[in-house]
């Protein structure tokens, strides 16, 4: 099957090799296609409510939420629209800084960034103490009785590192332990369930949806706790000089003219994901990134950062810096990417370097775009193109 | 002209009367067109930077910073692009709340609820007075030695009521007080400056761009004291264990992927008004606002709450809650809202009702538009639809 008629970019870039799905993911037609739809015929805010469109909008939207939201296994009232990951992120983790004080909080070494300095910086004053872990094994045996939150990528985006979360939450739920999963990369590849976690954040932008949204689901009895960190239209009873009474439903989270267009589009996403089925994802990945390692491992000079069957790549060129590198191959339409990828925690580990290329998968990839690369990269022609 | 034709919205919803301009805009053809541009054919990441789409995608995104920035006369390092005016303003106020104690906060009773909850969470801690003021003069006679902020709406999006921001600024910039100008409403209407205050939001929405976009655009001298609220990638030049250093360019005030898709349309959206201008818009608008004003005066039990000249216009019909009004337009194809707007504040007021309908002009709406309107209010079967 040629999954990249699906995808306009193709069409418009001929002989493109993408190669940076972990930063955005191509958008299929009918995705990008309904974002008109909601523009040229729907165009209406929620709150102009009770009206013929008004109601049509309403009903889309709600629609739109349980649809992503099942697709996570999360409630319609767990289940909040954010601009994406870096935003649910944030405005989890202000919220938690309101209610978690003097404990540990365990991150990982290859958490991205915006799962590491929100922490930082939202419990400054919480009398809390950061952990960092390697893996599932070492997160375990770090959890102690004062372990207040574990917040971690079930797929990360540097080394491919999976998290266990199963095995994870079965020992942080019973300890009251609010685990957060960071799933912007997890959700383009494999199930990710809000049974495995109380907290999930994802991007639509890495799951062929639009750029500019994304989802923050809580688990009902955790947002219960919780109060916003964001205020404005839409969540507000009434005011009484500098005393105010909020909503109590799902909308006291979300302040402000939501992203309609963004979310008609999210929902053709999901649908579009779903129809194609992880399973066959998967296999179409594997086969691909154990062919990429294969291919790999026999250009000269290339080290090898990963191990086979990762879907995301990581290499360098021995003695050619790895922006260089991506310079090379994306002045020759080849697009992977350098550096720690927002990732800076894991250069403080021994034997790890300061940059790489990054090459990250996705289903639409073929072995002829593996090819390319490789062909690209054993001629070498580093600073030609300059 | 007839620029109705310039909106899809109108040519799949024949006989549309649309009078909810202040919640949302429609969209022009070339500003939806541009979102299927970027899917279509740029969609790559500005991170993925030194390649042959990424560096055309990345000087995009930089002209669209420049043109809209350039707009409201604020420099391309003054222009934040945030997911609409909430978000704008939550972080500028959060921002402020990090170096203001101890002092006065001025903010208008017309002030939208996101522009004045912000303050009221976000200050808690800090020691200041809430004063809440009328108009330009009740503004001006309540500055003291101690106030540090003064927070409103260059037009508020109730009763219509324009603030006199150059008389304002000339005092508040005198006196070391910070001016926030919410320009949600005004951008669609008149000229708004970074001359005339310290900080501007505005959403796209509003302004016949996408949904899901807003700026925050802040005056360098401020901006270079104020530290993220915000926090993820592209912000951070390393980790070291639980210590971060940050960038020192715009970017770390926005960290994550930004909305690419919605800054191309957003920049159309801001050439679209500029080519038609805004002596043009208000000529046709304020034609408009005296002629609906001159025709619902005469409907029967129609209390009307605006001034002659208005373009938003408050009423309330004699008996009839507003929201059976707006519902019983609503479900006749002619959309205007009911309530008080996220603007709660107002109610506390002597005089005011706690509730009107509200109907907002655009330039593209009609005197057939408005004979519409008050031929239903007129005929005023009220529960006729149900």
């Amino acid at each position: 099957m040629n999954y990249k008629k699906m995808f306009p970019m193709f069409k418009n870039n001929k002989g493109i090799v993408y190669l940076d799905n972990s930063a955005l993911t191509f958008k299929p037609y009918e995705v990008i296609e309904e974002g008109n739809n909601f523009y040229e015929k729907y165009s209406i805010s929620t709150r102009t409510s009770d009206s013929i469109l008004g109601i049509e909008v309403a009903k889309k939207i709600i629609d739109s939420r349980k649809i992503i939201g099942n697709f996570i296994d999360a409630k319609l009232n767990e289940t909040l629209f954010t601009s994406g990951t870096t935003e649910s992120l944030n405005l989890a983790i202000s919220m938690l800084s309101k209610i978690i004080y003097d404990g540990e909080i365990i991150l990982t070494y290859f958490n991205h960034n915006s799962n590491i300095i929100p922490f930082f910086e939202q419990f400054k004053n919480n009398n809390c103490k950061f952990i960092f872990a390697l893996d599932t094994n070492d997160i375990i045996s770090k959890i102690t009785n004062k372990t207040k939150i574990i917040s971690l990528s079930q797929i990360t985006n540097n080394f491919n590192i999976n998290f266990d979360l199963k095995k994870i939450y079965e020992i942080a739920s019973k300890k009251n332990i609010i685990l957060i999963n960071d799933a912007a990369q997890a959700i383009s590849h494999e199930k990710v369930t809000l049974k495995n976690s109380d907290i999930i954040a994802f991007s639509s932008n890495k799951i062929f949806g639009p750029t500019g949204m994304g989802i923050l689901a809580i688990k009902e009895n955790l947002l219960e706790k919780l109060s916003p960190q964001k205020w404005g239209g839409g969540q507000v009873i009434n005011v009484k000089g500098c005393n105010w009474t909020s909503k109590n439903d799902i909308q006291k989270f979300e302040p402000g003219t939501l992203n309609f267009a963004g979310i008609f589009q999210f929902k053709k996403a999901i649908e579009f994901i779903s129809n194609i089925g992880y399973e066959t994802i998967n296999k179409i990945e594997m086969e691909l990134a154990n062919y990429a390692y294969e291919k790999l491992i026999k250009v000269k000079d290339l080290q090898l950062a990963s191990k086979k069957g990762d879907k995301i790549i990581m290499f360098n060129i021995k003695n050619i810096s790895s922006q260089d590198v991506a310079s090379y191959l994306g002045h020759n339409n080849i697009y992977v990417r350098s550096g720690v990828f927002c990732a800076h925690s894991f250069t403080n580990l021994k034997g790890y370097d300061k940059s790489y290329v990054r090459l990250s998968l996705s289903f639409y990839n073929t072995k002829t775009d593996i090819n390319k690369l490789v062909k690209y990269l054993k001629k070498g022609e580093y600073f030609d193109f300059l």
